[in-house]
């Protein structure tokens, strides 16, 4: 198995701009190699500035935690067993729009999403990830 | 009293790493000396990555704050004494799994082990600690 | 003036990679707008992952200094005027690479590639700058 | 190919700290995957605190660059072409010390000794290197 090369992350960015355009969305998207490392990136026009570092970090987070961002948003709440994760490990997100890229089980990378609400940034990541397959 | 020695650091982690296969559970495990500072440290396979940081930074905060990092929880929860106390001291560790090492009651490191639930970091930790007497 | 488009700096990153593929050096090609921030980014198959953030630099570099990062060499060296300024305004790279973008004498962006010498990268830069006019 | 596995990590540490017995110099041994993150450490009895960040520095620098420390030398020196790069890319160590670990030609992961001379570190990882095969 070889990483995921830069043609396949950039058909994942594509389809992911399809669906932010078909919701109406600028985004910023961003996919990284199975250690974290970004392989490519592209903000859409209009899409906001704070997203780029937010995108890249969903990402990396997916691979660091192996499990989609959106998985975190309830171990991390006040009073839940991992109150406090998001300043670990260098800062992670713990809300929706990073999830893990896989081939045949085999975890490749991750895709990030994010200048939209939640439910958008994880649609347009679900839109990248399709692409892989 | 000299300082906890490599070889007493590594059967701690063997240790561990037994709990952890009879578990199920892939750990990352790290023991720090008196001073915070790394002995030695073991990445399971299957162990998530984050975890790195979040172990080595659990034994970090059970030397830093002289307690286990489980005793914190309820200190820094919104409305609490301590609120906020994470992001201090260069990031310290608020949930369980950083346990101090002692030899007649005299702290000589401390063990810090993360990738699973709370109670399976507790777990293996204490079984780390078990081996030390 | 509007603000570099998402699809201009991408054929500026296509072209670029052009060149890298011409030379046969794979490189980390990162476009920014004229506030430093990140538009579009590609790391080539084999290229190495130190340069994902040092492309990225070379091209905020740029827009911080209003030049290329090539004419801050000679600047900083030990016993010169400005000797100490990479490690200033976050992080700043000394040595060829970065290079502004401009659209009628007016900036718009910069382009930061690396992983090969600092010629290749200069040459690569230099493609991907000839894409814009 | 599967990442680089927590026992032959062990074994390449072991095969270090024999090493680093045999020419009398405590060291710090990192190894890291091929994503330049932490799989076992070991701080030797009497190595100074310093060297694990060094240790496991150097090694992720090996992964990042794709190149022994060692060769990172002159290529920073004050009016070299990489002047400054030791400040990039999070910090890197510019010196020996620091080797890629690699497979049938696949780099799967880096080793990284520090605490002695900068020959006595580049022995040790060598002896390192020499137990994965």
């Amino acid at each position: 198995m070889t990483s995921l090369p830069l043609a396949k992350a950039q058909n994942i960015i594509d389809a992911a701009i399809v669906k932010a355009n078909e919701i109406g969305q600028p985004m910023n998207i961003a996919v990284v190699d199975d250690g974290g490392h970004l392989i490519a990136f592209a903000r859409m026009d209009g899409a906001i500035k704070a997203s780029i570092d937010i995108s890249t970090r969903k990402a990396r987070t997916s691979i660091l935690m192996n499990a989609p961002t959106a998985a975190l948003s309830d171990l991390v709440q006040p009073g839940a067993e991992l109150y406090g994760l998001e300043q670990l490990s260098g800062g992670l997100v713990i809300f929706g729009g990073g999830i893990l890229l896989e081939i045949d089980g085999t975890v490749v990378g991750a895709i990030g999403v994010s200048a939209g609400s939640v439910s958008q940034d994880v649609a347009v990541a679900e839109a990248g990830v399709a692409a892989l397959s």
